[in-house]
C-alpha cells in the first residue's frame, strides 16, 4: 500500500494544481506547509490551524530528537498523538539544522540565522558563542554534532534519521542529506552531493519496514548546474514517492530560478516536488511556475513574532517591500486599520493595527499570536488563490496583481 | 437610566445567586472575573474568552494609563473597541498598583509581587532597583508616583482616576482609594481610610457626567474591626450602585474571614459586592458563603504561565496543595493524562501533561496558553458549580467535595 497518492488535476504552463493524499488527509497543492519546529506552530494550537485550514504542518527532527526525544514522542502516539493533530504531518531529516550549525564556523558567517527553517537563531547563537569548539563533523557514516541546547554530543546517520522519523510517525519524511551553503565551492559541493546520494540509498534501505510513511529523496548540488542535474537524475531514478529540492539555491533570486529551471524538468511529473525552506511571495510564484508543488518556511511565523506582518498589493504590499509591514513601529500606535484591510483572518476581522502594536509594545503574548494567525492566513490564502488561478489558467494575471511579471 | 441592574435570584444561607445586568450583557453571580491587565487576558484572544464563557474581564487602569494611554484607548472606542470585546468590562482605579509600588519601600518588603493583581512583578522589581528614590507620595489631593516602565512621574487623583476610567469606558469602574498593606498600623490605616472616604465623595462628584458606567465604592479599613465597620457603613451609605471590598484583608485566611464577617452584613443586600484581588478555591467558597458576588484575581492566569495548573478534588487537588499541580516538573515528562482527567476544557480534551510539559521545557508560547485556558476554565467551571449549588441549596455539599468544611 503506497503511503501517498499524488495526482495533478490542472496545469497552467509549468504550474501544477494537484491533490496529495496522505494517511491523515488530502493536501491541496501547490501547498504552503507551516513550520511547527518543536511539535507546535509557535503561539498556535490545533484549533487555530484548523480555522486557518492549514491542512498540514512540518516539524523539525533535529529539535525533537534533542527535546523531548523520539522515544517519548513515539510512546505518546507519534507526532499526531503527541501534538493532538489528526491531519497530515511532514518531518525534515535533521540534516539542515545540523549542517547549519557547522557553516557559521567553517565560513566565519555570523548571520546564517535567516537560513534556519526552525528556531535556528538559537543554534546560531550557540555556534558563535562556542567558536573554536568543533560543533559538527561529517563522515561517510553520518554526522556527529553538539546540541545547541546543552552542548551534548549526538550523531545522525541515514539509518538513525529514518528510525527517528519513523518514531515521530509523520505522513511524509525526508531522506538524510548533507546540506551545503552558498559559500561551499564546487568541489566540496560535489563531494557532499555524492555522499548525499549514498545516504539516499541507505535511507531507502532503512525505510523498507514501515511503508505507511512516504520517504522523499532530496536533490542537492548547490547552485552548480552539472551537480543539480546529476542529483535530480539520481534522486528521480530511485524509488522515492516524492522529491524535495534542498541545499543551497545560490545567493540571489536569479540563482534560485536557475536551480529550479535545471532541476524540475528532470523530475518525473507524477511525483510531488517540495522546495525546502522557501516561502516568500515572489519565490512562491516563481517556483510554482517552475512546477513546484509544496513549500515550507519558518519566515511567516518568525517574522510575525517580530511584529512584521504581510500586506497584500491593494494595501501597500509590493515585491520591493516583500509585502511586509512592521506593525510594531511607533507610527502604527494610533492606526485604526486592520493589519490588511482586505484580509478575512481572525486578527483583521477583530483588531486594529493600534491594538496589535500596543500588544507588541507591552510584550503581550497575544501580539505574536495575532500576527502569526494573520501571516499564515495571508500565505495560505495566497496558495488558495494560486490553486484557483492554475485551474482557470490565470496564474499570470494573479502574479501581475502582486506586481510580479 | 441606571448603568447596571442587580437581582438576587436564589440564596443558600449567606450565599447569593444573582444576575448583574450591564450595558454589554449579563454577569451571572457569584462570578470570577479574569484579569486582562493591559487590555488582554495574557495569551488569550476574545474568541478564547467566549469559548470559556468568561462573561466579563477586568483591566488595570494603572497599566493602561501608562501604556497605551487613555486618550488612545478612547479614540479607538474605549476598551470595548480597542480590545475587540463586546462583553462586560470592569476597570480598577489604579490605586492598588500605585500604592503597592510604595509598600515595598515603606516596609522593606521584597516579595509583594504576589499581591499585584496585574504584572506587578515588574513594578516590584522596579521598586527594589530604585530603592532610595521615592516611588510614591500620597496627599489629600491624590498620589504622585513614578512609572515602573520608565520612571516618569505621574499623578492620580479621584478626579483623574474617574476621568481615565470614563475614557476607558468599562461597564463597571472603581472609586479611587488608598490601599494599605497588612504592615500598616491602625493609626495609619484609619488616616488612609478617612482619606479614601473623602476621595469617594470626590469620585461620586466627578462621576455624574457619564452615568452609563457604574461606579463602585471601595470599603477600606485593613484588618481592624472598627475601621472596617465604619468604612462599610460609610461606603454603603453613599449612592454607589455597587461596593467593592479592598485593601488589606490581614495576613491569614482567618483574618480574611473576619474582615468579610464584619463587612458584608453592613452592606445593602440589593447592591452587588466585589472582593478585589481574591481567587483561591478556599477563599472563593468562604467569601461566597459570606455574601460576596464577584471576584477578580490574576493568580490563575499568572500561575498558568509558570506551569502551575489546577486539579480538582478527584485528581489530587486538596485545600492543602491549593488544588495546584506543577505540570512543568520533570516527573510529568512522560505523563499521558490530561492536566485534570475530569476537565472538559480545550487543553484537557486535546493534550497530555507530557505535551504541555514539553511546551514549557521548550519555552513554547503554547504552553502558557494551554495552561491559561485550563486554569480559567477550572475557576469559571467552579463558579458555575457554585451558582448551581446555591440554586439547589447544596453549597455545603459542594464545599465538602473540595475538602472544605
Amino acid at each position: 500500500m503506497p503511503a501517498i497518492n499524488f495526482s495533478v488535476t490542472a496545469r497552467d504552463k509549468g504550474a501544477r494544481r494537484g491533490k496529495l493524499k496522505t494517511p491523515h488527509g488530502v493536501i491541496d497543492t501547490p501547498a504552503f506547509i507551516p513550520v511547527g519546529t518543536a511539535a507546535t506552530v509557535k503561539t498556535l494550537d490545533g484549533e487555530d490551524l484548523k480555522r486557518l485550514d492549514a491542512q498540514v504542518v512540518l516539524a523539525n527532527t533535529y529539535h525533537l530528537m534533542l527535546r523531548p526525544g523520539p522515544d517519548l514522542v513515539e510512546r505518546h502516539g507519534g507526532l499526531h498523538g503527541f501534538m493532538g493533530c489528526d491531519g497530515p504531518i511532514v518531518t525534515d531529516s535533521g540534516g539542515f539544522q545540523v549542517f547549519s550549525l557547522g557553516w557559521g564556523l567553517a565560513h566565519g558567517v555570523g548571520k546564517v540565522a535567516a537560513m534556519f527553517p526552525g528556531d535556528g537563531q538559537s543554534a546560531t547563537r550557540s555556534a558563535s558563542s562556542r567558536s573554536g569548539k568543533r560543533l559538527m563533523r561529517v563522515g561517510e557514516r553520518g554526522v556527529r554534532f553538539r546540541s545547541h541546547l546543552d552542548g551534548s554530543e549526538h550523531e545522525l546517520t541515514p539509518e538513525s534519521s529514518v528510525a527517528i522519523q519513523q518514531q515521530l510517525g509523520a505522513d511524509i519524511f525526508m531522506a538524510f542529506d548533507e546540506c551545503t551553503s552558498p559559500l561551499h565551492d564546487e568541489e566540496y559541493t560535489a563531494e557532499a552531493m555524492a555522499r548525499t546520494h549514498r545516504w539516499a540509498e541507505r535511507c531507502l534501505a532503512a525505510w523498507t519496514e514501515r511503508r505507511t510513511q512516504a520517504l522523499f529523496g532530496i536533490v542537492q548540488g548547490g547552485a552548480y548546474r552539472g551537480l543539480r542535474e546529476a542529483s535530480a537524475r539520481f534522486i528521480d531514478g530511485r524509488p522515492f514517492p516524492g522529491v524535495a529540492i534542498g541545499g543551497s539555491l545560490g545567493r540571489t533570486k536569479r540563482d534560485m530560478r536557475k536551480v529550479l529551471e535545471w532541476t524540475t524538468p528532470l523530475l518525473a511529473p507524477e511525483k510531488p516536488r517540495h522546495l525546502l525552506g522557501i516561502g516568500e511571495v515572489a519565490d512562491i510564484f516563481m517556483a510554482v511556475r517552475l512546477g513546484v508543488d509544496a513549500f515550507d518556511c519558518a519566515a511567516p511565523t518568525r517574522q510575525a513574532r517580530n511584529g512584521t506582518v504581510y500586506v497584500g498589493p491593494k494595501n501597500g504590499g509590493t515585491p520591493r517591500n516583500r509585502f511586509r509591514l512592521n506593525v510594531s513601529a511607533a507610527k502604527h500606535a494610533d492606526d485604526p486599520w486592520p493589519l490588511d484591510p482586505d484580509c478575512s483572518c481572525f486578527t483583521c476581522q477583530n483588531h486594529s493595527r493600534a491594538y496589535v502594536r500596543h500588544l507588541f509594545a507591552a510584550h503581550e503574548a497575544l501580539g505574536p499570536r495575532l500576527a502569526t494567525i494573520h501571516n499564515l492566513h495571508f500565505i495560505l490564502e495566497l496558495m488558495r488563490d494560486i490553486r484557483k488561478a492554475i485551474e482557470s489558467k490565470r496564474l499570470d494575471s494573479l502574479a501581475k496583481r502582486y506586481g510580479l511579471s
